[in-house]
């Protein structure tokens, strides 16, 4: 028979499935089709793979980057994508999702549960520099993607080009050699006319 | 201006957002939707995290299991997804792949695309605790989502519970206490009607 315990991770291995319905702003390249949070959380996890050396701070512990990447937007299985430059979203997102976090992590047995909302909170806060790495690969991947679709989520009413740098501000600090492409980046974007100066 | 080396970075990081493309044989829970390789190599990673404590062999490196996982079905971007009972597609399947691997991983600098390659030649190979708690995994995380989507992809002519046991022999030592578990869920879905004995 199976223990108590297996049963708590099994049952959130299958409640998380669902971070694969939770559409985010950009498209997948080549397609029309949203990207989902769990693509995009792999995505971040390989990124942070092969990324690390750009992390300002030396002897970064890259498994917990890539920890709190695989598991930093479970949350919206209950609170939902807030689109990142929507103001009236942001108002009440971190209830929302303090909310979803205790209902779906204590699914699991307490400890992990512990951990799991240890390394959420620690991603949130972006006060080590595993979060400020982690949060920065996070603002960086949309990006490459809204790049490669000719800007699909820059079209929208409202978004300049400072405000997508504004985004990336802690890129600046956290992983300087990405900022600098970060900039080349919307340069770049501002010419081929896919973001709004 | 940007490094050459950081080029091919991104260069690779934006090639592998065709993992979103690859379906696999398996639906999403509770939808008709076919799962894709990036979905289902993040599901394996924080499965990776959750469930370390059941490889039979203690202090097992879990970076690299994740790593694994992480990056061990993007050869499937130049070689498709060959369906595990699909005997026909097998016999070629490790050519195919290498020559995928040949072709994706050197996109990378030289030193990242020999360390891509040898975890996927250790995750092949199946001969380190770590590739083989990989394989369990990758063989674990399916079984789920068929036994949550009424037995999906086991509706097909020929599936039966031999054959889907057979897939998880590599479990039985690897990680025991998780086996026994895949024999009670072949039993109950045996009994449920949604797995032929």
């Amino acid at each position: 028979m199976i223990s108590e315990r297996m049963q708590k991770q099994i049952d959130f291995i299958v409640a998380i499935d669902k971070l694969k319905h939770i559409t985010r702003q950009n498209v997948v390249i080549g397609t029309t089709r949203n990207e989902n949070d769990a693509e995009h959380s792999w995505h971040l996890a390989v990124m942070a793979m092969l990324l690390s050396e750009y992390a300002a701070e030396k002897n970064i512990d890259i498994l917990r980057v890539i920890k709190m990447v695989l598991i930093h937007d479970l949350v919206e299985i209950h609170a939902g994508d807030t689109f990142c430059y929507d103001e009236k979203g942001y108002e009440d997102k971190a209830e929302r999702e303090q909310n979803a976090a205790d209902r779906l992590f204590n699914i699991l047995p307490h400890d992990q549960a512990q951990e799991i909302m240890e390394l959420w909170r620690e991603f949130e806060d972006m006060r080590t520099p595993e979060a400020t790495f982690a949060s920065c690969l996070d603002r960086f991947q949309p990006l490459l993607l809204n790049y490669n679709t000719d800007g699909h989520t820059w079209k929208r009413p409202g978004i300049t080009s400072d405000k997508v740098l504004r985004r990336n501000d802690v890129t600046e600090k956290s992983a300087p050699i990405i900022y600098d492409y970060v900039k080349e980046l919307i340069e770049s974007s501002i010419e081929k006319g896919i973001l709004k100066r």
